[in-house]
């Protein structure tokens, strides 16, 4: 590969600062960071002497993003150190303390706040790794524990695994289009917020880009970091060839040169006398890059030009709002682009930037220790959730993925299974399991509080999106109209679900 | 107004939180969130002897965004904590001393480390202020000082300025939509990131809304906090019924019922049950919400059902996926909704979630002194900027805004003065001096890195928004097709650019 971005190489000034989300961040705990509904009702489940029920909520989301036939997780990283760092400053008690309501009284007994105090995080978690293939429905997250601190969790939870899974499944899709180019992301100054730049740096990396523009997401999380010049550099000198030559003499083994400051065709001629400077000292041009314009009309005439005058090797180099959509078109135009730069688009999920994830109750234990599983009703069937305590089987078969099955945690050994759709129970399929090998995707995370997980370095996750993306069918990692992978509840899962609805739309009729 | 969201009471748990980027956040100093292109330009210029050049540089956007008429400025304060804090740490500086090219060579000399070290903000930085009114083309802040200091800010400037701009315009057509009921924002769950969420609180406010569900949002910014409780409350209790009794037992004085998570018209009756026992207390039920289903149906329906059981006052609140497009319409149907509440498609803007806004060199000063005018060609007349050292006045008459005219510093005084747009030339506006007051928008923030600015409270920001939307005549904020505020620039200095242009594209062709 050409393009060859910097590595940060001195991990040791990495290692420290990887505790991304602390105490210190904003000079305050995070465990604010939740939305004030959960902690009326924390305060009332106390009050009713169910703080300490144990519950299970999942996480999932209804639809893929961009209309995309799969999703990649991200977040969990960002997830373990939350869980980890779950307690109250004196700060957050002292302004939970001093809350009140419009009649001048307090919202809070002390007794509730003196239980903030001494919380600890104790739940279970299990969760798909960051990088795994997702699907609809599929519990990507589930956590096991007193209600109260299931509760408190739900916001940040949705804010990360939301925001990170949505940029991994775009940078994917991204990748997907360049189809082995290399694809830059540039999105920092587009982004939502600091954080909002620095997640999608992670998560574009995650979902398979070669490179960040952003320094510091390059210093904390250990991601290669790639750029050359702005238009500011060439307007700052008196002509444009001063000033790519002033560039190449600062780096004479590093310049890309942005060619479209005043006239492309000008700059390119440009960009070739000073490879031709270069070419007398032993050194050589890496490449150009065009910011605006026909992309396709350029980048072709450019190549052209370069071609002709001897230096086939120099690269180029296009941005200007790209995305997989553009990229493929442009691909299919034959233009003569051998590395991407995505900002906006990208960091943003411009086309759909949120997923739509939700955390529902699906369990709470009765006081005789059986799990009672719970359901949440709907006008619309997607928004009924999935009752009980379940977990997630991928079937292979040959090294492909077949389907995915979500069954209830200590279901019974068969030799066949059938998943059948939430959605559309007349979509079924009868799985053979004798020829198929199975893999659980929740994986351990925390048991009681105490995390059993060893977190992988992210160049791990980053192989792990594409190795988990190689076992599907490529008709399902198409862009447009993708063939939907099948994804369905265990039929005895099923039968238990619909009993229940029947059963609460019943009560609910007052009979 | 019924809706009296929570007011966090204690600001002195507040103040100290206030410096809300530090260089405690993320463990590190802020000065890496840049792009890496900032850093080998930086260099470049160190190599040319060019680093401390005096500049002068723009940041403005081009259109505003939602098809809206206009935009509200938000950011600065984080702009102001930003460069305050401009200093590399240790971590920084080793991070940097150790990258390398792909041979192995460092990139940087160890003089540029050096020089980086001592660096000290001291450029001069004037802008418009928070809650501010602002329009495509325009200055929002001027970056006046070093060179190198200018174009590391570039990134960071653009990401705090874009994203909170963006929240704080979309948050005002929300309102504008709202006509006075109380908007509640609660985005946290679907926004982009933490600062994507915390940040998005802030400018939500800004821009109108009346309260964040952000618990950590008003903790830091002394934002008002509201919220009630969510579907798995109800799920965590045998019925609906019981559900809703434990939660009034707790919030007698401020309760407000979710009705939809199993039948909207039973979960009404069942809050009128809540109802009726409240009253037998002399206490009231404060409001129900609905938060899926046919908005205006089920709120005309709950509303009757209200207010036949003899609850008149009883508040409803609609949330499910609001923007200012739909509470448009619920409004035309007549829907009973007295309290808004908008999460996703207001903290992602999720019709348009960037900004475009750019920064843009538009002068150097010569080694005589005088200031060089700078200009950028773009084959799109729209993406040329505005050369010079410029600065923008509003006229205003009667107490109404008139007109805004970008003009050089150093201007003569005229009777009349004619502004022209920048993008149609044909469009021309004039101005009759005599009989119009004038404000200078961009105010001092910074005077050689020292800050000259008192920073105003966000209660006074979010009342700036109000005040200055109030001088705008309703046509220019209409939501849809609104009618376009003239803007241009003062007739010397469009000929003065376009004088620059017509050379700069001679140059280009050789001549």
């Amino acid at each position: 590969m050409w393009f060859k971005p910097l590595k940060p190489v001195n991990l040791r000034f990495i290692a420290p600062l990887n505790m991304k989300i602390t105490k210190d961040l904003y000079h305050s705990s995070l465990t604010l960071l939740t939305d004030y509904y959960q902690f009326t009702m924390a305060y009332a489940y106390w009050k009713a002497g169910k703080a300490e029920e144990e519950a299970i909520f999942n996480l999932f989301f209804r639809k893929n993003p961009f209309q995309s036939g799969f999703t990649i997780a991200a977040g969990l990283d960002y997830v373990i150190d939350y869980c980890r760092n779950m307690k109250f400053g004196e700060n957050d008690l002292a302004f939970l303390a001093e809350m009140k309501e419009a009649n001048g009284e307090k919202v809070f007994e002390s007794g509730f706040i003196d239980y903030l105090k001494n919380m600890t995080f104790s739940c279970d978690i299990d969760a798909v790794e960051e990088g795994e293939v997702v699907f609809p429905n599929m519990p990507m997250v589930r956590v096991k524990g007193p209600l109260i601190q299931c509760q408190l969790l739900e916001t940040p939870l949705l804010n990360i695994i939301n925001f990170q899974t949505l940029i991994a499944t775009k940078a994917a899709r991204i990748v997907l289009a360049a189809n082995g180019d290399p694809v830059m992301e540039f999105g920092l100054r587009r982004a939502q917020g600091i954080d909002g730049a620095l997640a999608a740096s992670r998560a574009s990396y995650i979902g398979g880009c070669a490179s960040t523009s952003n320094v510091m997401a390059a210093k904390l999380f250990g991601i290669p970091v790639s750029g050359t010049h702005a238009h500011s550099w060439i307007m700052s000198f008196d002509d444009e060839l001063s000033a790519f030559e002033s560039y190449a003499e600062t780096f004479p083994d590093n310049t890309t040169l942005l060619v479209d400051t005043y006239d492309i065709v000008q700059g390119v001629k440009h960009a070739i006398e000073v490879a031709e400077k270069l070419k007398e000292r032993g050194k050589e041009l890496k490449g150009i890059r065009i910011d605006s314009g026909d992309l396709a009309y350029f980048s072709n005439l450019a190549r052209k030009m370069l071609n002709e005058a001897g230096f086939p090797n120099v690269k180029i180099v296009a941005s200007n709002d790209l995305d997989e959509h553009i990229i493929t078109s442009l691909k299919m135009q034959e233009a003569s682009i051998d590395v991407w730069g995505v900002g906006t688009k990208l960091v943003t999920a411009y086309d759909q930037p949120a997923l739509g994830a939700v955390y529902k109750l699906s369990a709470l234990k009765s006081k005789d220790g059986d799990w009672v599983p719970k359901i949440k009703l709907s006008q619309q069937s997607i928004k009924i959730n999935i009752p009980g305590y379940h977990n997630v089987l991928r079937y292979t078969s040959k090294g492909k993925a077949i389907a995915d099955m979500i069954y209830l945690e200590g279901m019974e050994k068969s030799d066949t299974v059938t998943i059948i759709d939430p959605i559309d129970p007349t979509r079924r399929k009868k799985i053979s399991v004798d020829n198929a090998e199975v893999e659980v995707l929740l994986k351990p995370i925390f048991s009681k509080g105490e995390k059993i997980y060893d977190r992988p370095s992210i160049q791990q996750i980053r192989q792990r999106t594409q190795d988990r993306l190689a076992i599907f069918d490529k008709t399902h990692k198409r862009l447009i109209n993708p063939h939907i992978y099948p994804v369905g509840l265990e039929a005895n899962l099923y039968e238990y679900r619909t009993a229940l609805v029947l059963k609460a739309k019943a009560m609910d009729n007052g009979n």
